[in-house]
């Protein structure tokens, strides 16, 4: 397959054919952002070609010319990715979704939008949010793609209320490893119709196909919001008080918790104030930050403080109400601190999601396994949901394996899942084999043929598979 | 395939030595009710046999001998579904999950539970409510089994709040079609981990393989709920209404709507009053039916007054606030409207869900194709998320058909989906088939085949396929 388009420029010449030249970038006229995605190690390969077609035509044009060559296909939407999902292959071409960045159809009463894969977050949500509406996954980073984030059913910090991607995605057009287009779904929420393919290819990484359009599912936009920041001496008071918020009913939209080490560098960063005394934040060992929304103010204000109540008699060593725009800050430094373990130079991250009841046993063995084996590990995560993120920082790459693979164990034996939202794409892949049960790997081949018979949606990424049962 | 088993008794003595003698029912052993669900038009036929395994090893072996001997297995859970997806087979065997009704575990703080597929909608909830929890999928009756409902995405009023079964199954334990125990999803809500099988399972109606275990999503239940019912001169104001209770934010647990000829149905049983004056019954053409739930009582009592405002402003004829006994009387003969038409001897069932705004036009469209072709047509639905029943009143076979495809294609029209909850089955096969896209079609049956390689799992239902590409 790798030889293919090394010794033919015939495929480069029909793909300009198909989309035009201007929109079939050569290994000179590419930007080197192709490249790589968001993750800490990127391989850093150039693509033999970037083709950025311009509707599903296009793309069904562009799969049928690679099917018949048999040249890898990588899609990409704004390359916000953590774990490889678009790395570029160098016997392959890059499909960018670029060009096809149209809001098709807003649905104000249904409560629906139809988009192109290449809108981002914060288009969706431009568009949206005049009418009342809002799309509420929100993965840390408006400038994502739909396309993106379906391909690795992104979550983020709202995902105690709303849900993930595949949560608020109703309906898919696919152009599948044959170049057939295929629809699925729609804008409806009840559908016992035949096999799911939306929810498929939904967290596929784009290996079965490429997503030409979404049908999105809106929510109504809250009038009212508060957030509330609680710190406590012990991680285990945060990890009591959590099921309990939940357990009340109250549905709160976001529910983080910030270790010592986070929190601390956080702050040091300079540009914010938190608002909370020095002394409180050095004597706390984690914060828990709860934002409640609410169409009613008055009823919000009256489970603000209940929440008070609750915090308070778990423990917390004070509870802060923090107006709107100190509230928006904090969450907005928390998202930041991807981008601080980046700028600290972190070897890895790690994203699983475990059983939420299960998060102190989790956190008592990464510490215990981090210890043992001498390396740093950090953390800060969704405590709603049991998704913990933490950050490596070992640079040897067979201690830092050895580490992984004890950290992903641990997980998994609560009862976890080896990527919580980042998805596995190329940087996990050798993680997902050694903990996949083999039948149940070899069945999501038999699925991945059935969608990509040649093998040539985005090889290499979550599992290998080829035709020729070389893998 | 269909000779095998009359000619060889062989097939049905190993699956005696493998679940056990008792566990295995011939002919003149096994109930009659096996020879059909809830459907209106069973074809009554007896299996070979009826299997009830105990456990998934029991499933795993009865799955293989029947993949060794090319026997088509039809599962079975509580037999309530309402699209023939159990109807047995002569040339097969009904693999029941009657036995399979344990309770595995429910953790309390994580808000999850693991059942075997032959527990009930009833008696998880009998296990969940003591602990404040609750499994919110009520498709209208709680005899159900959780396998079943699994089966076909069952549905039901609360989806408009809750969802459908497949927002709130988080992980399944499945035997496929070779015979292989295959495991996905956990008890948690974020993965981005490989293939989601758990939303590929979930749906497909026995044809991909046997559920042996689910983790289920439970939600705290609300200690408040209020029933509000608001007669309308005119259905299209009900369709104005609904999105602007859902717009406010306000998340109705129900919002049903019921035409005029269903209420009056309803009410002529007798043995239900509904508090509203005959006159006001007798002068509105639709009956639209709100419940709101929260965990605070007051904040509850200032959304009652705001969604009665709402409907006030809408043109609701009068607003009627129910108490709890009445609430809940008027919900369950609302859902009692079913075997109402069944025994008035409705001759077919229409569960389309269209986008939501579309309701009006849908319906209609429904009016005037029942008028045109001379057939009767009545309906009621679930107002909030587009899923609308009809009955169908129509004798004759051809012009049944005719009527079916007309509403069918109405239907697809404006973006519908053809079964919203009830499935495809045995029964809707043929129109399903009819309305769906060839390449989509032969995906679904490469990804059958990936998942059960002879064709032996419910063969017939949804769609056909067999493995040496008679169909």
């Amino acid at each position: 397959m790798a030889n293919v388009l090394r010794t033919s420029s015939g495929f480069v010449d029909q793909l300009r054919a198909a989309v035009g030249s201007s929109n079939v970038q050569g290994e000179h006229q590419m930007s080197p952002d192709v490249s790589h995605d968001e993750s800490l190690r990127p391989p850093e390969t150039l693509p033999r070609a970037v083709v950025r077609p311009g509707d599903r035509q296009d793309v069904a044009a562009v799969v049928q010319l690679a099917h018949s060559w048999r040249v890898p296909v990588v899609p990409r939407g704004a390359g916000t990715g953590l774990s490889g999902g678009c790395w570029p292959r160098d016997d392959g071409i890059v499909l960018s979704t670029e060009r096809m960045s149209r809001i098709v159809d807003i649905d104000e009463l249904g409560h629906t939008a139809v988009v192109e894969p290449g809108v981002t977050l914060q288009q969706i949500n431009e568009a949206a949010q005049p009418l009342g509406l809002v799309y509420p996954v929100f993965p840390g980073t408006d400038s994502g793609s739909i396309g993106g984030t379906i391909a690795t059913n992104a979550g983020g910090m709202r995902a105690v209320r709303y849900g993930v991607t595949r949560h608020n995605v109703l309906g898919l057009e696919v152009v599948i490893g044959t170049g057939e287009v295929v629809r699925a779904g729609g804008a409806f929420v009840k559908s016992a119709s035949g096999y799911d393919l939306t929810q498929l290819v939904i967290g596929s990484e784009g290996t079965l196909g490429v997503v030409t359009e979404a049908t999105l599912k809106l929510t109504p936009l809250m009038a009212h919001s508060v957030t509330v920041l609680a710190p406590f001496h012990e991680v285990s008071a945060v990890a009591t008080v959590v099921p309990q918020v939940l357990s009340r009913g109250m549905q709160p939209s976001v529910l983080e918790y910030i270790d010592r080490g986070t929190m601390r560098a956080l702050l040091t960063r300079g540009d914010f104030e938190l608002g909370v005394p020095p002394d409180v934040v050095k004597s706390s060992d984690a914060h828990l930050v709860v934002v409640l929304e609410g169409y009613d103010s008055a009823a919000l204000e009256r489970a603000v403080e209940e929440l008070g109540n609750l915090l308070d008699e778990a423990g917390a060593i004070d509870v802060y109400v923090l107006d709107g725009r100190h509230g928006l800050d904090l969450l907005q430094l928390r998202e930041s601190a991807f981008w601080m373990v980046k700028a600290n130079g972190a070897d890895d991250l790690i994203d699983m999601a475990v059983p939420r009841a299960r998060i102190p046993a989790y956190l008592t063995s990464v510490r215990s396994i981090a210890e043992r084996l001498g390396s740093r590990v950090f953390g800060c995560g969704h405590a709603g949901d049991g998704n913990i993120h933490f950050s490596v920082y070992e640079p040897d790459d067979r201690r830092r394996r050895d580490l992984l693979m004890a950290i992903y164990r641990a997980g998994l034996d609560l009862g976890g899942t080896l990527s919580g939202e980042h998805g596995i794409g190329r940087s996990k892949r050798m993680y997902y084999e050694a903990f996949t049960d083999p039948a149940k790997l070899a069945l999501e081949r038999r699925i991945r043929a059935a969608f990509d018979p040649c093998g040539i949606m985005n090889p290499g990424a979550v599992f290998t598979w080829s035709p020729d049962g070389s893998q």
